[in-house]
């Protein structure tokens, strides 16, 4: 039984143009994942230099998995690396399931970008500058749950305009730099609490440490504009994708804090999953269990997928 | 010729309480820096978490060594990582540099610390739950150079209150996550510039992607005062220490960029080396060479190392 699958990608063709003919099998070799694959020369490791994704495998259906490999091309631009093959890296992801064989239905599945080895060090000058690619898919960590959490709101330090004023800062590229969101999720677990949800300087809301927020006002699901500089959530739009199915509006938008309090209900999406909130600053929202357990059950069946391809925000943005 | 030194760290002796006895040669094993000895599923490749640092080893000679532990365990401290124990990891660099063999006189020294195994992943799960640290020394990779910097400022995005009101944020932490920093280079070698100096944005000068600022004034030489939420520069204090010994004035404060760039002269300090600023957005700068080498070689040659651990700054802090 093959409950965790490590794969190393084979940069070559994973960062190939567009149209190039490869193997499938030959996308990334599966290797032992008890051993180190991983230099101390890596960007990874020296700088949390890369980016990455990660999502559920439903019985063998990787959700939201073309949506994800766009994130990663936009990431990779923001971060002056080489464009990912999407077909290449799709492949790569396919020859990983295919060798899980584990009675867990959905595990996670991460794909891993590192910048590759540091040119500037000695281990690293001779070696090829392409990226470092490691794809992983376990059933034997931590599962989503949907249990309902308590959140709190932190100031994630910046103003809503400091995307348009700063890209240097990376605001809306997932990259391997987690220090923030880790220090966030430990400050929560201090305190007992589910999860945090980032805002603005001057009050507008972002996104959670490795999440996004969906608040949902009588039959509207409203969202962040990721142009504020927050990640464009993958299972927010298999959400959003759900709700139109189910004659239902959606709506991108500028979201005050203070009118993402005022939802009816609150959902925090993340890797192939909605889970509901049922406190955010003290306050309690309505949970409603069976509409929760239908959004999952049609992303993770496919129901949402093509529909969840064409959804994102549109029109002009005002910083 | 032993160019480059690799080490892992024995967490159990590298993280005992202070006082506890050990084996110095049991502290670190040597190995071969070639292989891979990091796990996909470590915290630092998965999340950059984790924090470290970063001097020259001169002739032998670990430059501001205790300041670097010293500020090692002050990080650990803010990202809820065990204590380093001071002495075990003086052990484990010195054995390190006892196994340098080259010509190259200032290796780079290198000591990470990674929060280890991710507990979530089912690789990590049944993994000590101490740090991984590494510990290298290479006088293969680039070294530090002396040629005068350009310089640009960018905005860090932050005011300059944002440390006292989000401590989450690590503002002050040397943690393995620098995507942000590695952009700013990115940003600098496109324009074909040396380096930046971040500011808050409110017009406070904070420090540059990886290491920090000095302004001199006439006989006084001036720098941030790292409570604004930077490090507290190890570099920049030797060279305080050196500005003290030879009768000159220093100065810790809340600095506006615009008084910077009235300077008469710049200094980017770091990695055990001060390194003259010749320009900064487009201003020129004196550079005095003899006093940089002067500077340098106190620093290098342990002169400055015991007045730099009591340099820092004191009173109160008005954020």
């Amino acid at each position: 039984m093959t409950g965790i699958v490590l794969g190393i990608g084979n940069s070559s063709l994973l960062f190939a143009p567009k149209g190039t003919a490869f193997d499938p099998s030959e996308t990334i070799e599966l290797v032992d994942p008890e051993a180190p694959h991983v230099s101390v020369f890596d960007l990874s490791v020296l700088r949390g230099d890369g980016i990455f994704e990660a999502t559920t495998v439903w019985k063998g259906f990787p959700v939201s998995l073309e949506n994800h490999l766009r994130r990663l091309v936009t990431s990779a631009a923001m971060t002056d690396l080489p464009e990912p093959n999407v077909d290449a890296f799709t492949a790569a992801v396919q020859k990983v399931i295919d060798a899980y064989d584990d009675p867990e239905p959905g595990p996670m599945l991460r794909i891993l970008v590192s910048r590759g080895f540091d040119p500037t060090t000695g281990v690293g000058a001779n070696k090829s500058h392409l990226p470092s690619v490691w794809i992983f898919l376990d059933g034997k960590g931590l599962l989503h749950e949907l249990t309902p959490l308590t959140m709190i709101s932190l100031s994630r330090g910046y103003a809503s305009d400091v995307t348009a004023k700063a890209p240097w800062l990376l605001n809306g590229a997932k990259t391997l730099s987690y220090a923030i969101s880790q220090s966030e999720h430990r400050l929560c677990g201090r305190r007992g609490i589910g999860d945090s949800i980032q805002y603005t300087t001057d009050g507008f809301t972002l996104e959670c440490p490795n999440s996004s927020i969906v608040a949902q006002y009588g039959d509207t699901f409203v969202t962040p504009d990721p142009r504020i500089g927050i990640l464009n959530g993958t299972s927010q739009r298999e959400m959003f994708a759900w709700a139109l199915q189910e004659g239902k509006k959606t709506e991108y938008k500028k979201l005050p804090l203070a009118e993402l309090r005022e939802a009816d209900a609150l959902f925090m999406t993340h890797g192939g999953w909605v889970i509901p909130v049922r406190e955010l600053d003290g306050k309690a929202y309505e949970v409603d269990m069976p509409m929760v357990e239908a959004v999952n059950d049609a992303m993770h069946t496919g129901r949402t997928r093509e529909l969840a391809l064409t959804i994102g925000p549109s029109g002009d943005y005002e910083f």
